[in-house]
């Protein structure tokens, strides 16, 4: 069985490990304030061209966005978000659990836009009961979305002015980021983020890493005292240093870029194969998550050798699926692929 | 300025308001162990003709719903309920705030069908990867809703049908009760609600009580150690005996009927009004609150002497807004309303 | 049997009731929003001669505790009392259920010094691990405390000085204020607990009131949003005016000194009583509680008649009760009281 | 500079890292339900002597602990706990954060008796105002404690015994527990654990894993469900199986054993070394932590060599410190140590 079910098959880049097991004996100081995270953190300022950002590791993404939630909502506010936002679908409401509500708003293709959340903003405060509503305080994007799609500059700035004027904070979950700033269409980079966001993180779980999130953050408010929640949420690794390492490896000499490039080539292969047989998207994108609408007889087929996921149903008999490609998937099990479709379609 | 915008608007029935002070400077036990509680509970206990469910009392509905809610559902499960549910719409999250989310279903008129809790059931467990996705528990329902709207028996039967079934917990809020019960359309009874769900509660406060909410309890799941959970989430009155007091003179000498009919009886004969001249409403419904379709221009006149709730824009010149009656509403204010409403209209 | 348990078995005062009758069938509007609410607002603001506090109005003590912490608190932070603090020992753990630890401190007389709280904040920062332990944030006193102690202006003073110096929330519960404010040994006035907490409380449910706490904020970081909290955690009454209503009655014409006064000299008089039998006291105090240390034979005849709190088990033959008078007590009770403690000790 | 500071200052026993490199390409299920994590789930298992528990794999302690209490208790429940536990002590209010307080006991070696426990309970269920207080539901120990003492088994038994009594969970915080099981003067083994328990776990994170511990639950009450918990609060690895190799790896020719042991043996020529020189310790054990009393003017000079953790001041001249073995240790920065400390005492 070969798997495209996701992109967190494997274990890491191979630097990676080579790193950690030439570090393996050192002795250093714990909970992320050794010189390996001192380093990585440095060398990702560096990359958000900015100093005044405070950059945090955690082991994995429901946690940090937990986290920095906790950190930032006071207790009658709430997060907009997509209907298809992570924070909303796939985390066992751990946003509700510390206390927060997700204010779904609906979206096609994973993206809000700027007017959305201006609307839900101008509506909250023009009820005459809004002391009964949740405050809208915080925004939730995801880059790339949970659908692979991506916001352009002029879109993130738009929100990130909206945002701006009223008073929100900007989040961006960036769980698969590399594959969003290597992607053939986006025009977003690591300082624009820093920029135009109050809180950003750079996903390694899912891009090279064994595990871990860089948290990027840019608003003082969301700064102060950051570390006490992360311990108590539970996301500070005793052996920090292997975050450190594992960031610190990932951006120099740009490896993040360099593996997310290469898992978005083969994804565009894949693509390519299916636009070849004009096989409909559920949604376009460039990234390295692929939703093909597939006949259920197709899928079946495929399913024998493919470890793919579903999606959703379309009609009586087609589906959409999702197929992952990664910094870890070999170019010949791609060609595999390609070429089992070619041959079934 | 003639109030109609909400039925809370006044103090209590007047018999209430002579019991309690009549019982003023009585010496009793606190916190609900009072012997007015007692009788009080003995008197629901059989109007719902049953023996072994517990009764609670407490102040407000924003307060009992979290309670319940704390009370039943472990940190992992959720609570299903239609859009417009008080629980979504208007308690500023009170539910995340303990810890749960509410799992939205859409809705038209206020009612959730068995179908759609059967489906959103079904989806979770169908879905491979539902221990990242908050399980459904619970159903929460209003009635009448917040719409107005009446579930049938039958309806009732069916939700508590596939409730069972599932092993989920149905959770009546009776806020209005009163107006549902004495309703043309009504066939729901109170030993109904207490043998079809696990949960539910009378509304003092919008029928006749200074404040007050009875909540029945049926299902020993949730029966269990319920005080406890009453006093941590702020709910148990010092001075419990107001609340014996008050339901207990409510549910003497079918109080809580009569003035519910009262009620209802003004609200229809508004409707009949708006009827006459054909002015479409919202929804239709046949409870204490009435939601036509006016112009702007008569709302702008009728705001000058009547107080009503807008609801929510129609087109570009009419909005749908609220008009409620309640035991309180005199007789005249509702004629005088009616006269000015054929007038304008 | 005669009530001397605690200061909440009767009603409210006379004129208070007296008050709600007259106004039964007006109309007003909700939440507190009321022109009752009003003028009770500014006539407590000019009681603690400032402008600029906030002043909002809730049902009950644990809810009103519950509420402020969680409007003043992020979420690593907590609050630190004594052992014997309300919030610690008797509301269910509600400030754990919003998150938040309490930090106990000991106390032998149920009050805090300044230098237990100097000590306790600069353990916490000088601790190597201070992101692995709650940050203190709030003190939280009463006063009177639970054992009927006052804290002199020189001790609150002194308290509010480490405060402000470490940056840390002051909260005075005040459930029994106005035993506090009447006592004989009492030098702090509501403009003292105005200046020198952030925010406090003026009990109304054991003193004259059915139920009713007004909550003053004078730290603006408090005051910003509070009532979103007070919806949130189920505190804000529909019918908000009963509220108003009865907190302009306690403070015109200074009916809450008065009723205050009258109990604290009952109290003075079972206090001189006992003190004639030698009788020890479990604390010293002046306020409204008293705590006698008697012989369970005593006791066990006393109990025949008169219903009082146990406290606490001191030797093998003898246990300290709780006494308490309010504002309903009647002289004929405590002579009777008196009568009898003289005969039996 | 050496670190005797804690025992993660390394990464990895080799065997881990190797196993890991050997791993990192294959392509496996997420989330835990990879072949590894089966073995590793059936060797624990085995080692424990059961064929009932549920095994869960988690990344960290605190961590751990908040997802057990959450998944165990209900809302007004809390957990019994010494003074010194992690749990009260170093997790940031991880426990309240989850809504539940911890109900401390006082101890003087991090040790609770089943007399305390007992008593606790009684306390609770004898109170008037029990539903008032916190009710006892659980009963958190660590096995070593945090002062690296043990339970007898015949303490493990009686403290099980008043457990089960009186229907409280037994929760046991292993993340130390290699150096437990291995040392000189215990007598508790996994399956007594197993059999004692409700639920426990086995550190990885201190005892040769670069992180990991490992939930062992033996009552199916807190088994139901676990999973969802585990990722609601963070918990789920993505890459699961980084868990189960290690585990896999520690429990296979009992790896675990023979590391916990060679840091035990270390631990005790510290000791004895300490012992020959008449150092008073803070609190006698056996295992990894040591926690001599030396003069300020010793501890400078150790200060210069050797990383060793503050742990209280004792008199104006003394304080007490920890030194901690384990696995990673080096025998010759032993041997090191005790002739440093030879001459200088």
């Amino acid at each position: 069985m070969i798997y495209f079910n996701c992109d967190y098959n494997e274990g890491a880049h191979e630097k990676i490990m080579e790193r950690l097991m030439q570090t393996n004996m050192e002795q250093s100081e714990g909970y992320g304030c050794d010189t390996y995270c001192g380093q990585a953190r440095k060398l990702i300022l560096e990359k958000c061209r900015t100093k005044d950002a405070a950059v945090h590791f955690l082991v994995g993404g429901t946690q940090t966005n937990a986290t920095v939630i906790a950190a930032a909502l006071r207790t009658h506010q709430g997060v907009l978000a997509a209907q298809t936002a992570h924070i909303n679908a796939h985390e066992t409401g751990a946003i509700e659990a510390v206390g927060h509500k997700v204010l779904v708003l609906s979206s096609e293709n994973g993206k809000l836009t700027a007017q959305q959340v201006e609307d839900a903003y101008q509506a909250h405060i023009a009820d005459d009961s809004f002391e009964h509503i949740v405050q809208p305080k915080m925004v939730y994007i995801s880059q790339p979305t949970e659908l692979g799609t991506l916001y352009t500059l002029a879109e993130l700035e738009a929100l990130s002015g909206v945002c701006r004027k009223n008073n929100l904070f900007l989040f961006v979950d960036g769980a698969r980021l590399g594959y969003g700033l290597t992607a053939a269409d986006n025009d977003v980079t690591l300082p624009d983020l820093a920029r135009l966001s109050d809180v950003f993180y750079i996903g390694g779980t899912k891009v090279g890493a064994l595990f871990g999130e860089a948290v990027v953050i840019t608003n003082p408010a969301i700064q102060e005292d950051f570390r006490y929640v992360i311990k108590q949420r539970g996301g500070m690794l005793a052996k920090g240093r292997l975050l450190g390492i594992q960031f610190l490896t990932l951006f120099e000499d740009d490896l993040y870029t360099e593996i997310s490039q290469y898992a978005n080539d083969l994804a565009e292969q894949i693509r390519e194969t299916l636009g070849r047989k004009q096989v409909p998207l559920l949604v376009e994108n460039r990234t390295n998550q692929i939703f093909p609408i597939l006949s259920d007889d197709v899928l079946a087929k495929l399913g024998e050798k493919y470890c793919y996921t579903y999606q959703q149903r379309v009609d009586e008999a087609h589906s959409a699926v999702r197929f992952c490609t990664s910094w870890a998937t070999k170019k010949s099990a791609v060609e595999e692929l390609c070429n089992d479709l070619l041959e079934m379609l």
